[in-house]
């Protein structure tokens, strides 16, 4: 499995672009005092963006577009694309335009980009260390308010897969569900009947005699949570490629490897986004 | 100084409640197929959000909130306080309503209610290595978008104080502005006219030369970023509180406390909002 | 196949309540002239939704929802549920309240419910030509702005099923996809790549030799557009069940069993939600 | 009396372009999915919309605002204008830009090209049926939410006139806004108070005795709802032009013709609106 | 004509309700720092407003509406109503609930009430001095951002009648216009195609010779704009009640009786809403 | 202390643009009927914004802006600066686009031109009444809805100073708030707690006693509300220059001297916003 850049494929800014409004409009509010003051409305920039640590870089083009919505002549010029891993010093994108812009969005624009890039670092670590295995390494739905779509491109910057993106895209059954209606066949028949023909229907199963029952009720997925290695690797071994499999809770860089190793097909990781380490990254004007 | 949780006034809800919407909206998008498959609209459920690790909570009334926006009847306890210090196991608040709205709100609850808390834990922690000095931990403004005041109702949970909220409530004056006026006289007093007359104002200083300077210039705060140990500890003896001293760029917990032995008013740290480790929170039904 | 009313699950409001909101702001503007100069504030009112034709029923959760919103205190009753087949005459739903609220409240009301009505009686009536076949009648994307969860629950109202529900939760390969990327297998993977391992992954295919390849790289569906009949028949054959296979493309009510008699999976019908008849359903106030 | 196109004057985007945000954001979500994996940013495409079936196109503008929306760099040429009557095959407007643009926002944009050319087409066909006379073709409120601006000038489009656009433009007085106040005298009085002296009333009658009571309250236009068309054609020679006659209800293109002959100012149709037949048009990449 | 209070019809609060919450949102921001601090969220207050000066009294549902916003039980009980002529010390409204509600709403609410009562004081100032004549006084579009329904409402309370709300529901055709298209025939001919047969069309005369053009022409009401008194009596005249006539331009108290006595049938004066001097009101707790 | 003009930075259109966006919303609606049906969507205009009295211009950036919204290829050549004093009929800014943008923009620049040049205008008047005093005159929170930033802009170009922004970016303790937490000083605690370590805290003084216990607890401002002459002067004695002393309540043009001359620090004036003569301009197309 190669995960490696050129196949990225940029967002497009209309799915963000509600999130930077919202987020200049926090940050000015009634007005940046600083720059208003002090800087004439005619004075232009220039500033780069300088990694202060090493890791893989997601979300240039983000942080271009939050320039780009205060001032439309912004000009960027990225140094390396997203999916690069650089090292401390390296110059990321270069910034020319109003001065105002410039100084107004660099806060917000350098949020963005350093936990982007954070999570793509954090997960391309841990599918370094994995890479020789048939696994792959994906994400949850814990994220941050309205950063979901982000979040999930710098995992997959990172190298790793999504899982669903929210409550209506994947059925996800748990035994919660399971109890209301009586049995796993039952909630994937219903399941089947809200969520039209083509969406994907996971299962938590905590039994491994409940394996074959999802099986039959024909799911696309089977999730393992906080399962015991040996009966993971059992589950697996039922499963036998008739659905995906999917190990989660409680997997860390120090265990990660053993999971993989009981065959599951996917391991997925809260903490790539519920607790990211942002990368150091600065925004220096010249 | 105290810093416990007594003294906490709760956020109203009207400041959060755009946020809210926002992050249900993103979820949720055309449907919680999962939920209206398998759950009746009229089926009421009972859950409790406990911990999993320990730390100190914050956000309770936010995820209780989370649960009201979708259902009014939903009812909650909380079982502590915001500003509790729990371990493990224990139980933090219970939660009774339609099971399609705890189901449906039970992600965008947690992950709120388990970031806020691990912010108030952090900044709780780095106070506590300070707790018998004259200082204060700051938080700044890189947190995530629209997540700036509850980011900064939990650093005060922890313990630590606020920084300014955005561009609009203080005006921060740095080198290139100065660079652009001619002197940090001339940008204060360009500020204090763009400002009101009750703003704060506070400039950066890199060289001890420009401190009086920036004291005669009337300034309220004077941030002293990345300075050396010594440097520091000159910059404070000069200006020997005619105005606030702070410190922030590269502070850990493991030079916290030299930092804050220089005799600084105020220590800001980016971590404790752009890095956050998610407290471990899971919400259970019963 | 058993497409009966008792499984339906509701909507919950919270999908809805956006577009009721700009619906009502459409419709009363700076104000609702005549009902504010001749309905005093405190008078109350009681109608009842009439069919005024026969067909079957879907959205009066959605019209109850109406006037909620313009007054929380209304009260409804529903005479028939979601699902019912009624000739005309027969009373739909009991509204109590407020009588500015059922006066502002109710163009909208029936816009959504005689459409919503109209939908689902038009699935039926095509439901019921296949009904003794293992064929499934799908909708489509080609809905009106903002009803698309609305139309989309009416279609399964009908007993019809969805097809995807965006551009975000399918992917859709046509043949310029692949003449961009150059094959088939090839853009399977790079959509695989962009979609996370659960999405669905639908390929048309406009050449019976290009069925094996397909197939060979794991889609799940198969799309058979605007294809002569035996050539239908041949693709279903070459599928052999190895994915879900769709006609869709200029089938009418006139032809749609002779489609189904292919053996296809799925007969996805445009007309469904772009062309609806609005069902007649009058509100008759007391 | 002249329905033709060149009279026409298109609407400005300012009105309908939160509608198409609005759209655009409902199917594209939170990314498409085929388009992002499948095609370069960079990669450029052409496209034309091309009639399937023959009627009267409406919308070609508000189309090409559709892609504008997502690249403003998109160019559009119009090979027929709106008004235009056009068969099958004929081409419509030729779309060149981002390909990316033009594959995400082909679907809205045909969505609504098709709704409003239905509309036009079913306007222009009935307007023919009663050319001769002076009567003219007008809508009603009956519309899907957002759309009214968009439907009501394709029924301009169409040969048609159009009613009120909402509560707020026009009163219209029915009898239970005249129980409610006693008389109709007193009702239009009232409204009159309320809407200022510019804005017309129209007044609901029922009984050919009313139609003296509502002339002498200075009502602007007389609504003759479901009457026989004797008593139609009595309440006209009543009235003899001192209020604008109105007739609606069941009124189809079988008894249209019957119904102007009663000499009636005005007869509207719902189902103009609320019941469209899409016109079939397709977008033909290149 | 009566302008008395008996017949107001009170605005119903969705008109006003985004209007209220954005406001809110301007002044709160991200928090009410004082009240968060120092009010208890449990405590609750009671508070009155109070007139300090004379006048009449306009907006009391809107001011009761902004702490219901904050707090939907927040009780209101009105001591006087809209249209109600008061003293300086009268007592307007009770206010008890939350004191947090009562506080972070307190300035919004006084702002409108103060503005709102202004503008009714003011037109019922000039209605008074021309009561005994057979004129209305009325608004134009000169209002403030978002308050048009509300200024316009105003000025009913005043005894005043309301022109237009917006460009969308009457048409007002000036010179340029004329100039565009060639004659007032063929301009009202125009507008009349665009408005459809109800909505009013008035146009701007600068000469008596035109004015028979405009009669013929069918409009509805003609403007007489900055005219001189004699011209203005002979283009009542010359009109002879075929259209409603408007004087407007540079009238004020000191003038206006004079024109009233041309005979014009309204009198349009744009400093009602864009001069107001707000009434003196407080808001004391208790 | 000099207010002209040559220092007034500009605010940015990032701050307004919600407003001019809804502000158009609420003019057009659903159509400029007069616009749409007699100006052609290619015909070009120019236009020019004259002074019809004398005053301060404030706000022609933003006039600009409303017609670069409707229209981003209309050129704007401002003839004055904000901060200019002019008389009757100089021209002030001069305006070429689409004559169809200008038309349907027009009233809304001129409601915000009017209004800010007449903000501007009377508190140059009033900041010339006390020009050779030390003494500043503030504005205060009584604002139109949405307007703040401009307002307050406007009082900035007129040569006053601005007093809070909103409940969020400073602190003002009143005697209620005094009586809920016990003492002055405790609030001062509690308020500080909360709203960090920069924001200002201002709290009223009734009685000269408290000045004292103010002063200790380290307040920016005292707020000596309604005070008799002989009162104020004596607590402007007693504070003696340990914090910011501002006079507000019932000052007006006569008495402002007089009170500026007891030596307060800050002359705070709610009419300045709240009660508005707007200067008078026009817009004249050629």
């Amino acid at each position: 499995m190669d995960h490696g850049a050129p196949e990225l494929s940029a967002l497009e800014p209309w799915v963000y672009e509600p999130l930077l409004a919202l987020a200049l409009r926090e940050d000015i509010g009634s007005g940046d005092l600083t720059t208003e003051a002090l800087i004439s409305p005619e004075a232009r920039l220039e500033g780069v963006f300088v990694a202060k640590g090493s890791g893989r870089i997601a979300g240039l083009e983000v942080a271009a577009h939050v320039f780009r919505r205060l001032d439309p002549g912004v000009r960027t010029e990225p140094l390396v694309q997203d999916g690069a891993d650089v090292d401390a010093g390296t110059p990321l994108m270069r910034v020319r335009g109003r001065g105002r812009a410039l100084l107004s969005g660099e806060r917000v624009a350098l949020n963005l980009l350093m936990r982007l890039s954070g999570i793509a670092t954090a997960t391309r670590d841990v599918v370094r260390l994995v890479q020789d295995l048939p696994v792959k390494i994906a994400d949850t739905r814990k994220t941050m308010p309205l950063l979901r779509a982000l979040d999930k491109y710098a995992v997959r910057v990172g190298g790793g897969v999504n899982h669903r993106f929210g409550l209506y895209d994947a059925v996800l059954i748990k035994d919660n569900h399971i109890a209301a209606v009586g049995s796993i066949r039952e909630a994937v028949r219903r399941a089947r009947r809200r969520a039209g023909y083509l969406i994907p229907i996971e299962v938590e199963i905590e039994r491994l005699e409940d394996v074959e029952e999802a099986l039959e009720a024909g799911v696309t997925a089977i999730l393992l949570d906080n399962m015991p290695l040996p009966m993971l690797r059992e589950a697996v071994r039922i499963v036998n490629r008739r659905a995906i499999t999917e190990a989660s809770g409680g997997i860390t860089p120090q265990n990660v490897r053993a999971v993989a190793e009981t065959g599951v097909d996917v391991i997925s990781l809260g903490w790539l986004t519920h607790s990211v380490r942002a990368m150091d990254i600065s925004f220096e004007l010249e």
